[in-house]
C-alpha cells in the first residue's frame, strides 16, 4: 500500500550494497523531503559516473580521459609503481600522502580456487610497463589476505629477474583484513617501512 | 586524485542519511561495477519519485494521483482512522495486516519546545473527517514517546466530546522509541489490544 514508484524507489535502492529495507525505506522517505535539485544531483551524479568513468589505458585505474589523473600527472615520481588489486585501494593510499608515484590496478588477486589465475589480472601489462628502464621500484600494495599475499609472491618472481626492486607493503596491517578499510596512520607507516622482498 | 564525476558521486551520496565516507565509497564503486542500465534505474526512480509523489488530499499521506492508495480503496473499512505522525509510519502498520482501516497523517507530533502547536499539524483537517457521522473509531498511532503522547492527549480531548471512540495503541511497543523500527508482531499486537481513552 506504497505509492508505486515510491515501492520502485525501495526496490532499487536495496540493491545497493550495505543497504537493506530499513535504510533503504530512510532514505527514501528523506528523498521524499528534500527538495527536488539535490535529488536531482545524486540522480545525475550516477549517470555521469557510469557515462564518463572508464579505465585508464595505462594503469586500469577509474579514469575520465585516455588516462587516470595519477598517470596523466607530470608531478607523480613514474619510476616507482604501486600495484593494488582493485581501484578502490587507491584512494586511501593517496590520502595518507605517503607515496607520490603511479599505480597499476590488477582488476583483482590470484585465487586457483575461484578460476583467477595470471591471465585474468592486468599482470602482462604490468610487465610490459616493467620494460621500460626508467622504472625503478615495484611496490606490491596488493590485500595482506591469502589471495593478497599469494599474488604478491607471484609478482615478485616476475619482477626480481628484471632487476626492479620490488617491495611489499610492511606489516602493521591487521592481517587478513582489507585494504581498502585500514586508517591513514596504519597504512602511511606500513608504506614507509616497506620491505624489500 | 579521484576523477572528479566519481568524487561529485560520492559527496551526493554522502548526504543520504546513514551513509558515511565509508558506505558512500562502497556504493559508488558498486555503481561502477554494475550495468548502465541498473544504475540509471535508480537514477530515474529517483527522479519519478519526486515528480509523481504529492500528498493524497483527504489523509496527508503520499500519494500519486488526488487520493492515496488507502484511501481510493473500497476495500477498506473507512469508519475507522487510525492517526500518526508521519506517512513512513504507515507501512510498519501495513505489513502488521491488523488494520484495515484508513489512515490520517498529522505531519509531525505537538512540541511546544519547537514551537509546532495544533496549527502545525492537519489536525483542523482530522476534525473535519470526523465531521462525518459513519467514522465510528480513531485510533492514534503516534510515536509512544514524550511528544507522541502529548499529542495522543491533545486529540483524545478534542475527539472524545464527538462521541467518537478514541483508542491508543497498546502498551507493549518499547517506550522511548520510534514507531517507525517496531517489529510486525509487537505492532500487530499492540493494534489488537488497543485501549480506549
Amino acid at each position: 500500500m506504497v505509492a508505486a514508484s515510491l515501492q520502485k524507489l525501495l526496490d532499487e535502492l536495496e540493491r545497493l550494497p550495505g543497504v537493506g529495507p530499513k535504510s533503504a525505506q530512510r532514505i527514501a522517505y528523506w528523498m521524499l523531503n528534500t527538495d527536488r535539485a539535490t535529488a536531482v544531483r545524486l540522480a545525475d551524479a550516477i549517470v555521469e559516473v557510469k557515462d564518463t568513468v572508464r579505465f585508464c589505458s595505462r594503469c586500469f585505474n577509474y579514469a575520465e580521459g585516455d588516462l587516470c589523473q595519477v598517470c596523466a600527472s607530470p608531478e607523480r615520481d613514474h619510476r616507482t609503481i604501486c600495484v593494488v588489486s582493485e581501484p578502490r585501494d587507491i584512494p586511501p593510499i593517496e590520502r595518507t600522502g605517503a607515496f607520490r608515484g603511479v599505480y597499476h590496478v590488477l582488476g583483482g588477486e590470484l585465487s586457483p580456487m575461484d578460476g583467477i589465475g595470471p591471465e585474468q589480472l592486468h599482470i602482462a601489462e604490468l610487465m610490459g610497463r616493467l620494460a621500460d628502464p626508467a622504472i625503478d621500484e615495484v611496490i606490491i600494495a596488493t590485500n595482506p589476505n591469502v589471495e593478497g599475499e599469494t599474488t604478491a609472491a607471484y609478482l615478485s618472481r616476475q619482477i626480481k629477474p628484471l632487476g626492479i626492486r620490488a617491495s611489499r607493503l610492511a606489516s602493521g596491517l591487521p592481517v587478513g583484513g582489507d585494504l581498502e578499510f585500514a586508517d591513514e596512520v596504519t597504512l602511511g607507516r606500513a608504506i614507509e617501512a616497506r620491505r624489500t622482498l
